[in-house]
């Protein structure tokens, strides 16, 4: 195979033995016995855009600029990287300023939320849609061969859910090959890392697939459509809206990719069959 | 054993048969053949609390009023089920809208947030803690015999995550009793869902035990000890912040129950150890 190849293809990889990233927690086990495990780190990391606080995410703590920048781009608050003036993580205060060129299109919406309804959380999350659009079709720009060898390499990656577990994966990918490989507690905080290198990095999603160890929720599916990432694939499984989202948008959907089994819910014009299957093969779904 | 005593006294169980709970969707496997899949629902729900707009939750659907009660109530947005004026669910505009008789401390927090920082998300839950107090230990109030058997009659009830997966689960018991077992597409809302059910028919969490799916975070044990459940426990792994704010507030916390194997992580002074253990018997950790 050709995993060492890719390795070094990787950009960014999990970080298992990060010194900050995990703890050494004391417990006992069923039997009253003493009992230690490796544990991930939660922190609070509150965002502020142009002086004005905007939520307090849970994360496990690496790359707060990164994070701060996917989830405002993702949210529909920042148009694209070229708009960033300034990106400061405090870890004193555990907070992350972002300072924008214009004045960002949320100043806007917080001025008609507050004239209206006053403060509401869920404006904030609930335009998640605004500007939207429905994803360009290339037909046969996705091989089941690639779908099998990333997840074949995703999986035997050393990373925190690995040596950790009770963490969630994100990985940006180009054709069979890993580039962006983050984890959080939150599944949310893993694809917005990848969302915040994206924009800080100026790097576009129509070439990429987007792998994802969390289920396809409606919340996956438009952040990989304001990505402009035509292609979704857990290992994990769906719902229902996230589903009718797919569709709308023109995402190619994939879900509970475990051996050789998947099912693809949506986009599969975009496929290209050409892995050789063995007989009854794969994993139960899940 | 007694499952069929036990299942008696359930008084919400899971509703795999719900119509509107989930819906058949058609895809194509890994061979570009036909395959359908019965998949949960999941569509957004908007709380307004004293006609002011709270939050868009993203739920399964079941159990609307419940699900604002307690959300409002885990927030610190409620004190109690004697506050609440009227409670009224609007399928067609997919809202609840919770009126209470005193004006909420909620209102006090936003008139500040608005002065101060204009509106915050993080401010409304970055407040989970305020007035939150440590659970009075009770020695021996919790057997490892009552662990295996709820777990036992967890798996095996009929629940959606037997039927279409993707879901979380959260059960209320007393002993070795399921009293409540709600499940939704995010934890919180399943755990909120049994709060509000707490709060509306007045019921005390002092004896009672917290069962979840999901991992241990930060916020599952805020929840917990908010709800005034002294014991935590989950099939999952957990954060260190959630241990660590487990032994802040006196919470016995349990993780990684599966077949005979646990780990406790605080609180060990509540247990009983009273099962009797096979010999390397128990599943792997995950």
């Amino acid at each position: 195979m050709s995993d060492l190849k890719n390795a070094s293809k990787l950009v960014i990889a999990p970080d298992p033995e990060g010194p900050d990233l995990t703890r050494k927690v004391e417990g006992i086990d069923q039997r009253g016995l003493p009992l230690s495990s490796q544990v991930v780190e939660e922190r609070p990391l509150t965002l502020y855009l142009n002086s004005r606080e905007i939520v307090t995410n849970m994360t496990i703590g690496d790359y707060p600029e990164l994070l701060a920048i996917g989830f405002l781009f993702n949210q529909g608050m920042l148009e694209s990287g070229a708009d960033l003036k300034a990106v400061q993580f405090d870890a004193e205060v555990e907070a992350v300023s972002v300072h924008t060129h214009s004045k960002t299109r949320y100043d806007d919406k917080m001025e008609r939320a507050t004239r209206t309804s006053g403060c509401a959380v869920g404006t904030v999350f609930g335009d998640m849609r605004e500007g939207l659009r429905a994803l360009p079709v290339v037909a046969e720009s996705v091989r089941t061969s690639w779908l099998y060898s990333l997840s074949h390499q995703i999986n035997q990656m050393p990373s925190l859910y690995l040596s950790a577990g009770a963490i969630h994966g994100t990985v940006l990918c180009e054709g069979d090959q890993p580039l962006v490989y983050m984890e959080d507690v939150g599944r949310h905080n893993a694809v917005d890392k990848v969302a915040g290198w994206m924009v800080r990095e100026n790097v576009g999603g129509a070439d990429k697939l987007l792998y994802t160890t969390g289920r396809l929720t409606s919340e996956m599916v438009l952040k990989s459509v304001r990505m402009g990432i035509p292609v979704l694939v857990s290992r994990s499984g769906f719902t229902a809206w996230g589903v009718d989202l797919a569709r709308e948008y023109g995402l190619t959907l994939i879900g509970r990719l475990r051996g050789q089994r998947f099912i693809c819910l949506s986009g599969a014009e975009r496929m290209v069959f050409d892995a050789s299957l063995s007989g009854g093969a794969g994993e139960d779904r899940s």
